[in-house]
């Protein structure tokens, strides 16, 4: 697959996010990462094109790495980067990039200082979290002082949400930035299957811009969110009052928020 | 990639999950199908062993259902099967399988009966509701009538969580069951850097079951779940039993529940 161009020629920026962790496939725990990383991404114009959860197995991690960083713009992955057996990821990105795995001088040194404010006994355990891909950069963590890291086009940041959050923080400034993506949701109640073949037309008419229908849940009736989503703001509006315009020939009220 | 063979020499039944929406990768909606599916398939013995969040885009989709359709024993799909132009779904497994999108006169009976029940407009949007793949068979929707189907390994279900759940249970008694999968837990308080050691020589003495560690919120201190997955559920009460025995060997506590 090639690089997704715009319309206007010009590359697009995009990204690929691997979920990596067990718990996520055995439904243990709850993703909170992919929405979090893809409304900050929208806000500097690059577009997740894609998400994967996988779980801790070496072959699976490079493979992924290694197919996904050749198609997008910027590959960022979750989990697997603390003390313990199952956190595999720096070596296996150390492998997909066929570097040597090495102990990041100034990851340690953060480390060191941290364990010794703390009173935390040093071992073996702890300082793999120091162990990073040769060449990589590091990603600050305000909370908890292991670092995450990039190289390449690969971004590895932290599971634990709060911890990735601060890491997204860091790593924003660095990224490319497109044009914002600006989205617009007009919430009506009147059903899909009413709105289907007019949205059908705004849709072609607007190409360069996505809609989407999203069925939820109403008290009594329905609601069905119409949301309009492209990078040129005065096209987005047009296709949104077009889309108001619509459920009102309908019949349809559209709330207001 | 081929098929994951257990340590006994039996094919594992293995399971990818495929969500399908721009909505999950703008960070609009948060998706609750994963951990879902994931949980009931455990149940009875299939491994999820992969999910992606892709896109209503057509090439991507069919090239994601037929490289996963080839690598595990059963493909699941959630989303793009409702009335509006971003609904591509079956149109996209149609293709994938190379055979036509046909209206299927048992899904289309269905919805007339539906919709004739409820004074609902038969219109051309609400029908494409009806389309599936030749050769596919209908999974039944007790909410909202409009049926999934499921063609060659791959499953095809709604997006909307409520309805994604009842298509997943009309399917479960289709499937080949392996040996239900047993976890067990240990919570401790002990920080994961303290238990790691301890922890990678239990789980090299018991090389077929995951140890998985994950850190999570104490009001005061740490408070880590240990936690020991495998198909044999005495091999996973005894490693359950030599992770207790470490944390308290270390002066740690485990917390029972």
């Amino acid at each position: 697959m090639t690089m997704i161009k715009s319309s206007k020629g010009s590359a697009k920026i995009t990204a690929a996010l691997i979920l990596i962790g067990n718990e996520l496939l055995s439904g243990r725990t709850q993703d909170a990462n992919l929405s979090h990383l893809a409304l900050r991404l929208s806000e500097i114009g690059v577009g997740l094109v894609e998400a994967r959860v996988i779980p801790d197995v070496e072959d699976t991690i490079i493979a992924t790495v290694n197919e996904l960083r050749e198609r997008v713009t910027y590959v960022f992955t979750t989990g697997g980067i603390g003390p313990t057996h199952d956190d595999i990821t720096a070596e296996c990105i150390a492998k997909a990039f066929d570097v040597p795995l090495i102990r990041h001088p100034e990851a340690e040194r953060r480390l060191l200082d941290y364990f010794d404010s703390r009173g935390v006994e040093v071992n073996e355990a702890r300082l793999r979290m120091a162990n990073t891909p040769e060449g990589a950069e590091l990603i600050a963590n305000q909370i908890s002082v292991a670092p995450g890291f990039c190289i390449g086009n690969v971004y590895v940041m932290a599971g634990v949400p709060k911890v990735m959050q601060v890491m997204v923080e860091e790593i924003l400034p660095r990224l490319r930035h497109g044009a914002p993506i600006t989205s617009a949701t007009v919430v009506c109640d009147l059903p899909e299957g009413t709105v289907a073949t007019g949205l059908r037309e705004i849709q072609s008419k607007y190409s360069d811009l996505t809609i989407g229908s999203y069925p939820g849940k109403a008290n009594t009736g329905y609601r069905v969110s119409l949301v309009v989503r492209g990078a040129e703001s005065e096209e987005v509006a047009a296709a949104a009052a077009d889309i108001e315009s619509l459920v009102r020939d309908l019949g349809g009220n559209v709330e207001t928020s």
